[in-house]
């Protein structure tokens, strides 16, 4: 019986398995932010990767995703950004382990600002510096640099994947941008 | 000679005295963003006082005032609140004294988003839930209790004192709001 | 076949089926420090349920449980602080859900500060003023409220149950204290 | 008539003005703890200054001084950093404004946990991680690298300056870390 590395990492968990505890339990998730910075630590610029998909709709998105059974919240961020913007990104994850919020993706909506269909998640989030090359994850057509004033815009908002766009907004407010 | 309880506060500072130092030395402030919560402590709405200004303008504003010498943060909180909601309101200062954000006025427009023809003030900003009764200040038109979509709303925004808009944004952001 | 409250919260997670979850996927819960305010919002004590284990060994703990499946986070502090204060409690759950720290308890022991034989667990962890009556949960021997310094001293810190000790202390730091 | 460029940033304040506005008016400070972090964000070691007093008594201290008026917070820290560890210290500010604390500084003993006999103070408290190199400023005899247990042991506790060793502590337990 073969199992994937995903399998080993959450304690031999079969898919189907995972889908059966995504029904059944709160899953625990991370939400970064990629940004850019300049020498005294003011953000130039927000990434957010720009994915179509299966029925051709495009979205921006976040980088996300959840954290593995004994793995730490660090190391998921690592492994996440590293996924979606490659093994050059040089991210520096916060030193500390406070987040700047926590997002209650729900699979109903309305019963908070973010919503994901497929589950209810948990998502610490975290602003990450990023000073390296990037090399987007091969289901995104790219990875867009967009300014404070662009991110906070309205038609970047509409692009944003279910959730996602309320977690940006705060991130700027967290940085003392104007959400527009 | 005589001095007014706000001199004495401030170890015998002038008035003159004051807007001296206002020139030369940064400020130290509070922002406070009244709440009024519910049994799970989610925000149902926030406290803006409308003012009208010696030239008719009506503005909307945070509490706000100066941190007095030897006077500690919780207790400014506790004074500007009750100076500008009234003796029986009741506030919740939160327990930490870390800040939801710290907001840099400056005398010149375009250095941060806020900003201060007065002066250069370092507000940290605090979320100050509120049971109890209100009597809005004498100069205040009245005390509005605003849903946090209303609160979100270019409207509200366009009339908020002088880069309190974004404390505003900030501080509905820090709550889990979209600031639409 | 008859289901308990507890498997309904959890879409009918069987007990078995949640001791196989435990062993495959980070848990998400909650940790609150329960703390009498005087009325500048200063804390004056923090609340620990002194508890006897089935071996009857002494420990103190803070309120922790676990979030269920489609539960806010701040209805599950506030199911937890009922079921170990009591109903009275009249607790503050904190308007933002940002906590001030985020307590990772692994399995193995050394991973981080904090350890959970039973489990991995991501816990978001509170300051929950509260002003009622108390009436600690059946289990507990009693609940004591000890003073800041008594509370980040040696012998407290020793009778914490695994790894809240450090949370404890953390919670002293965010609210000011020396922990000793 | 000679000015210094300390005169110019807080628009021509003479020192004896300064000294009077100190005994007046609350003073805006930031307080930076350097830290070493490894690939994962995680702190290795805290960097901490040791100085001479004037009458020979050793003792240790943070990264510490004013902000001047019109000065950016972060750019008062990465001048403060600039003048204790060098021009090669890299730092990397954080891109919020949101502090880890806020530490008040009282002339007066036991207001707070924080003293200082020359003002009242009120300090921004923030992680600096630094990647560089470092010359300590000159009157410092040198920076010490400490491991994070070291930096909670009472040892280090006991020489450092007056406050600081709390500031220190909620750093360490901000980042995670058992202060001792």
């Amino acid at each position: 019986m073969t199992r994937t590395a995903v399998d080993t990492s959450d304690g031999w968990l079969e898919p189907d398995e995972l889908s059966e505890a995504r029904r059944r339990l709160p899953m625990v998730y991370v939400n970064g932010v990629p940004v850019r910075v300049d020498s005294a630590g003011a953000v130039q610029s927000i990434g957010l990767l720009l994915q179509s998909s299966a029925d051709g709709e495009i979205s921006r998105e976040l980088v996300s995703g959840r954290v593995f059974y004994h793995e730490r919240i660090r190391d998921a961020l690592l492994r996440h950004i590293e996924k979606d913007l490659g093994p050059m990104a040089l991210p520096q994850v916060p030193p500390s382990p406070q987040p700047f919020t926590v997002a209650e993706y729900f699979p109903t909506e309305g019963v908070s600002g973010y919503f994901d269909p497929r589950q209810h998640a948990v998502a610490l989030a975290y602003i990450l510096p990023v000073t390296g090359d990037f090399s987007p994850r091969q289901d995104a057509l790219r990875l867009d640099w967009l300014t404070p004033d662009e991110a906070a815009g309205s038609a970047v908002q509409a692009e944003m994947a279910s959730g996602q766009g309320l977690v940006l907004r705060q991130a700027l407010a967290h940085l003392g941008f104007p959400p527009a």
